[in-house]
């Protein structure tokens, strides 16, 4: 077994979760320090390399480091930068050299960097539903839909580092919801959590259909999970379309790359039981005839609190 | 310069062609064979060898060759095999041996065999429009639409052999054209000649726009060209709304690898000048930000008539 360990660090816009980890996918330490407290990267670089140096010493893991992985949104596997990421309070309109930074502090250990699904994908492919496949495509149900393409073996990342960007597929072609990078009926504005929030909130104003969500001042995925789990018939048939939107576009992607499995992962993906049936056909029903019935859909193994910084931290195996 | 040759078979529905071509990408011999007079393959394979063996001693190039690379309908590069190809007289409802039988009937020769859109995509990348690319997607506009995804300077076959079936994703979601896969809406319905032709027939029928299309018996997408060059209104409103299906679906494409170009190759290709301008920019309304004015979409370099054999042939440098 490989003595060397390697850290996983998730930037996101309220915190950063870090955590030191070994091969087998262990966390051994971790910690989390805020994001959204430094309006200049160099700061918020220096406080995290002092937390990750933290974790090293407290999992006693001095001298045996490999390198770090780090997931973050608009991070660029080929550059290390992170490029215009607004939802990051020293993000903004710049091209922030991150890996270059967060190397140099912590004394020249190399650093990868990529976005989080595709952090996402790697750390399936190293540790949870995705070990042993070659060719698979990741879908983040999150706030918005992330992926992570993995075509044998690789992750896509394109001419110029951004590939995977099937949250911004078109779902619906006319008169599509109105989505945040400036298109209209991009998946994401069904199929992400907001998405589902954005349904129920429409479908309540459209009809008179009785629904314990009619209630709440305020929707939330979650609420719609709930009440869906309650057997109320609304949060049913929301989920009902949710995952037929989802399954048809990806058969589309399977078009694309024949994958082993489409592997989903993300707050959304808790409402297993009530998406799979309707993507699993909708699916079926749009796929190539060759592909009926042979693409599996698999949801992560990967513990919730631990994923996103396995997923950064199997990046820095390939360091 | 190297001094080895390849041979290329482009094995069609009522013919094959096939040449003996050099590194350069020159085509020193070449001779067509019917395919569709032949109900079994062994037969049809005993032909073919006798005229690669007349080719390569037409060429002098006897003891030179490398390898043979094979496109055809449903080949699976994986295999080397042909699978349920309805098109082929021969291929019927079977699994075919192509690769080993070929190999066995010319002493041994190694053979690589894909489908006829990937055979393209590495010989337009071996000898034309795509040479220095590593990332593209080549789509090809024939009776059918075709495509080949080349990453990171391999082409994409999946984890079965049959990825890049892109004619077969969604074009229209809803009361879209039955296609010939069994599915509706494919973007082969509408963006093909067959889908051109279509576009003509049901346009005609639904308005009383005058055209010249009008007096004719049959309408084929040549028939659609021709009208479009003498200026007829309803002919080029056809060829600006195909434009659009296709650009607007390259903008899904590019969102999938992040290509540097989208080229296109096939009989309906020629009609570029009406072609571009609409896909063009329904590609760029359609595509996220990052990539707007950024993708190009360029037309093949080869030779018509020798691109098939080209295509095919270049599969075999990689023996």
């Amino acid at each position: 077994m490989d003595s060397t360990f390697v850290v996983g660090i998730d930037v996101g816009g309220q915190t950063s979760k870090l955590g030191v980890v070994d091969a087998r996918g262990t966390v051994l330490a971790q910690t989390v320090i805020r994001t959204d407290t430094y309006s200049d990267v160099e700061p918020y670089i220096a406080e995290l390399a002092e937390a990750v140096n933290k974790i090293i010493k407290d999992s006693g893991t001095e001298g045996k480091i490999r390198g770090i992985g780090v997931g973050a949104p608009n991070g660029n596997y080929y550059t290390g930068t992170i490029e215009n990421a607004v939802n990051l309070s020293w993000g903004g309109d710049s091209v922030v050299e991150f890996s270059k930074l967060l190397s140099e502090a912590m004394g020249g250990l190399p650093v990868a960097l990529t976005n989080d699904a595709n952090a996402a994908a790697v750390g399936e492919m190293t540790y949870g539903a995705a070990r042993g496949m070659k060719n698979f495509i990741m879908i983040t149900l999150g706030t918005g839909v992330g992926s992570g393409i993995v075509i044998n073996g690789e992750v896509v990342y394109g001419h110029d580092g951004f590939a995977g960007e099937l949250g911004h597929v078109a779902a619906v072609r006319n008169n599509g919801r109105t989505c945040n990078c400036g298109k209209t009926g991009c998946l994401e504005t069904y199929a992400s959590a907001t998405g589902v929030a954005r349904t129920a909130r429409e479908w309540l104003e459209l009809s008179d259909e009785p629904s314990v969500l009619r209630s709440l001042d305020t929707i939330a995925s979650k609420d719609v999970y709930e009440a869906a789990k309650d057997g109320d018939k609304l949060a049913l048939k929301i989920f009902e379309f949710t995952g037929k939107i989802l399954g048809r576009s990806f058969a589309d992607f399977i078009a694309f790359s024949s994958p082993e499995a489409i592997v989903l992962f993300g707050g959304l993906a808790r409402a297993k039981e009530f998406l799979l049936p309707p993507m699993e056909s909708a699916m079926n029903d749009n796929v190539l005839p060759l592909w009926r019935n042979k693409v599996k859909i698999v949801f992560s193994q990967l513990k919730e609190s631990d994923a996103a910084i396995l997923g950064a931290s199997a990046l820095a195996w390939e360091l």
